[in-house]
């Protein structure tokens, strides 16, 4: 291509890439250099933002180590995680829906005993969590592996913490012969993800906070199953209809029942306020 | 937006940006999560693929530092930077026409003096250099800022070596009163970009070779005119219809001519070959 110009420059980027040896890569970089260039020709994109656009990557990538991923945090925030995740876990009605996996799950979650408590000293109003994993006819799904997290009363997972010695507020569990579980945990608030990076400052810019609505993570797998990332939300919390990544689907929304201090679910009297919360999970096949 | 899907989701996000205090952002940003969002839906991103794409970036943030911008070197390679500047210096025909500044411009060029050695003991082959600087209408522009810079025999520019006591195959001259001016340098060679990282590995995988052809870069400003950043380019060089960055333009294409050692345009007598190159300059008005 010795001639290239603005009208031919697209077309001369994509012959380029015929020769590549994966098809699938070659088809990936055809659409996103279309788009790349439709974007730069739509906006009329000048050279001063063409240059901001590489600084605002360039600090992206320079926050970016092996405990902060903000280039996620990017994603998450253009709504490009939950597309990809939607697009990847279409269901039919009845089943549990997906959503962003997030930055805060850890392999290192501790194995908790039926209604154990997963909060670890985490701080919090206790919350006694129950339900139970199906397959689409209703039928019971046990030993399935429940991997929960959570963030604390301040808004925070274990890992935002520097002076932990164990982890908390996470645990894996099994659902029993029933497809049951319960466990214990503390009442999970909502939290602004980290935003003193420039993808705080891309928020604050296009008059955006950084909230996510409360909400306990969960993991779900079963032989013979789909396996589950998703989440379940605090009903009544002011940032279901703002959620900063997108993440929130109608039919993960639950009520978390607050009540006052007395008997709780586990037999004991509890001498402060707790919550209870009922899910069930309808995992999809294949 | 209590019920995010699949289909609802581009929209959603588009509609948290309507109290962006800036509207070009605004606009900006409208048009970049659409064509993100449809990259996304037209390829059917998987997750494994979104996952390997935050890897790739992390790289390119990782390696780039204060000497080396491996986000330009990507830009430049997806044919973004030439759009850009193109779309961004239309020119009429008769004028001429920009192509991409590239990262190895330095503020610390010297003064040459007219016929001064700009090579100052850069490798290659001596070449002349003449050439003058025009407005639309023909007339001389004098007086004009002509910054050049180069790579040499080996295709390194003085930025890349590490044991340099003082810049060299760069220089800032000024037109005389005919708009004039002249210059020795080196012939200079066809290069490959860096390609050791992120950005060389993807041009690996995509079957394409990281070299561009042999160019002499300029910068040239004058009062009443609009700046004009470009190469001139070296007929016959192999890479000319497979530059990496995609900034051949065929009028920038000029001979060099290649003569035998005997006398050089500077009244000495050359002992080894030397080459001649003349470039007329026009540039355009606001």
């Amino acid at each position: 291509m010795r001639n290239v110009t603005e009208d031919t420059i697209t077309g001369a980027v994509i012959a380029r890439h015929a020769g590549a040896a994966d098809a699938r890569l070659r088809d990936l970089m055809t659409s996103l250099v279309q788009h790349l260039h439709a974007f730069a020709r739509e906006t009329r994109l000048t050279e001063a933002e063409w240059f901001a656009g590489i600084g605002f990557l360039t600090e992206v990538g320079h926050i970016t180590d092996d405990k902060r991923q903000e280039f996620i945090l990017l994603s998450d925030t253009l709504g490009l995680s939950m597309l990809v995740t939607a697009q990847n876990h279409r269901k039919p009605p009845g089943f549990t829906e997906a959503t962003v996996f997030g930055p805060f799950f850890s392999e290192s979650a501790p194995q908790i005993d039926p209604g154990g408590d997963v909060g670890q000293g985490a701080t919090g109003e206790p919350c006694y969590v129950r339900g139970s994993v199906r397959d689409g006819a209703g039928a019971p799904v046990a030993g399935a592996e429940i991997n929960v997290w959570q963030a604390d009363a301040d808004g925070r997972y274990d890992m935002q913490y520097t002076d932990l010695a164990a982890p908390r507020a996470r645990g894996v569990l099994r659902s029993d012969a029933d497809g049951r579980f319960h466990f214990k945990s503390i009442v999970a608030e909502s939290y602004p993800i980290p935003h003193d990076g420039p993808v705080g400052r891309m928020l604050e810019a296009l008059g955006r906070h950084p909230w996510r609505p409360a909400h306990l993570h969960f993991m779900i797998k079963a032989n013979g199953h789909d396996s589950l990332i998703t989440h379940v939300f605090r009903n009544g919390d002011k940032y279901l209809d703002s959620d900063a990544v997108f993440g929130v689907r109608q039919s993960l929304i639950q009520d978390w029942v607050r009540h006052e201090p007395g008997p709780a679910p586990d037999g004991s009297v509890s001498p402060v306020p707790f919550h209870t919360l009922d899910f069930d999970f309808v995992l999809s096949r294949g």
